[in-house]
């Protein structure tokens, strides 16, 4: 029999915000898995691949609260609502997004309302598709000779129209990449091509770090046309910049599954 | 005795080119840490926490070629045919480096001559600095009703002049993360006053997510005045966006070491 003394630790409720990278599971950073390994919830995102979730102790509860084809299985206010409620009733709620939280995440805004309601708050980064999704198609952000910046935009407003920053960026040298940009690929070309370039090399990657990433490279003036014919979807990173002409091709691909790397040359 | 069936596996020369992340030596990758456990050398640079070489094998040897002090010591060309000459001797060379390796690294040029001189060629990617140094320190390089973008650029020019894309980037209402900035602090605040942005929040955040973490928060017209009162020095971050005046405190700092995380409200 359990005697007043011998009660179970507090509850001490907490959140650690967490990135969960671009894709590749194994692209999760050390602190991102020592922090899953002490959760007692996890609140995770479309685009986290769920594999991640074999780190989680097996008795927390776990709960989608991404978007599903198009739709939000939850509102923010809700998933503020449950972060705050998880952690109460549990404990440790790792809250896991894909690439940065705080690259168009709605991150910070968690953290502000969880620290209102009394929670302890942590942030532990993740490797953005912004850079390494870039990177994982051979292309350098940045590149000596070719650029100097980049910059990186979301493609939309909250009203659904194209980010109108994008008509800024299409006037200057930096490499830009444009999150989530493909269902506005049409518009984002038309505006490069009346900047005066049609012939700036583009790349289309879909599922970048994946085993079922692809890549399409064209110019403003053809990748609509490249991405069609390859049959590109969501989720695309479009990346538009010279550094795009000195693609490197890997010989091999590193599947993530292969933690011991065996290429081919 | 030996016989010539039991000959030793013939070397097979390879490089994995790995992202070391921001600072904190637990901001590295999975991935990672899998090459760094499998090779069979590694070349690290300046920004490199020590720390991650305990997972390279004892065997192993180790070369720093990084600056000290703001001397190379070693010329690109020289790294260069050391990862060739290191690969060739002893087989997977790990290139480690701060951050991610595609964000003002030379890293996609040395890929090039690995391949090119027959190795097999990976590239691991790291959390940049340019967003999880940001985070370390609370704030969040996109932010709702605050930001829609971000632009990240070098502070100098291969001759040490203050890159000009500076002064396109202080027109627009992009976050500007400026890497290894802080010795232009005054000439990029001279560009942002000029575009009439005095009164623009900025941050200066020192060894970004590691426990020495210093921050310094002003605005384009006061912070020079703030980071020589607080003495700070490099590497540092320089961040100018409306975001910095959202900067989250943290109530409590989870330090590297500290892997279970144990916060307090």
């Amino acid at each position: 029999m359990l005697r007043k003394e011998e009660s179970p630790a507090p509850i001490r409720p907490a959140l650690t915000l967490v990135g969960a990278g671009p894709g590749d599971p194994e692209l999760l950073t050390l602190k991102g898995l020592h922090a899953l390994q002490s959760a007692n919830a996890v609140l995770y995102d479309a685009l986290v691949d769920e594999a991640l979730l074999q780190h989680v102790p097996g008795t927390a509860p776990r709960l989608f609260v991404g978007k599903r084809r198009g739709a939000k299985a939850f509102a923010q206010a809700e998933i503020n609502n449950l972060i705050v409620g998880y952690a109460r009733t549990y404990g440790h709620v790792v809250r896991l997004k894909g690439g940065d939280p705080f690259v168009f995440g709605r991150g910070l805004e968690e953290m502000e309302y969880a620290q209102a309601h009394g929670l302890s708050v942590a942030y532990i980064p993740g490797v953005s598709s912004a850079i390494g999704g870039l990177g994982a198609a051979g292309i350098a952000v940045t590149l000596r000779g070719y650029s100097r910046s980049f910059w990186t935009l979301t493609a939309t407003t909250d009203t659904g129209e194209l980010n109108p920053e994008i008509r800024t960026a299409a006037e200057t040298d930096a490499t830009v990449v444009i999150l989530m940009g493909l269902a506005k690929l049409a518009e984002i070309a038309a505006v490069f091509r009346k900047a005066g370039k049609g012939n700036l090399p583009v790349a289309v990657i879909q599922n970048a770090s994946l085993p079922k990433q692809r890549v399409a490279i064209g110019t403003v003036a053809d990748i609509q046309e490249k991405v069609d014919h390859e049959q590109l979807g969501s989720p695309a990173l479009v990346v538009l910049g010279k550094v795009v002409s000195r693609r490197f091709c890997f010989s091999h691909f590193a599947s993530p599954a292969q933690t011991q790397p065996s290429f081919s040359s």
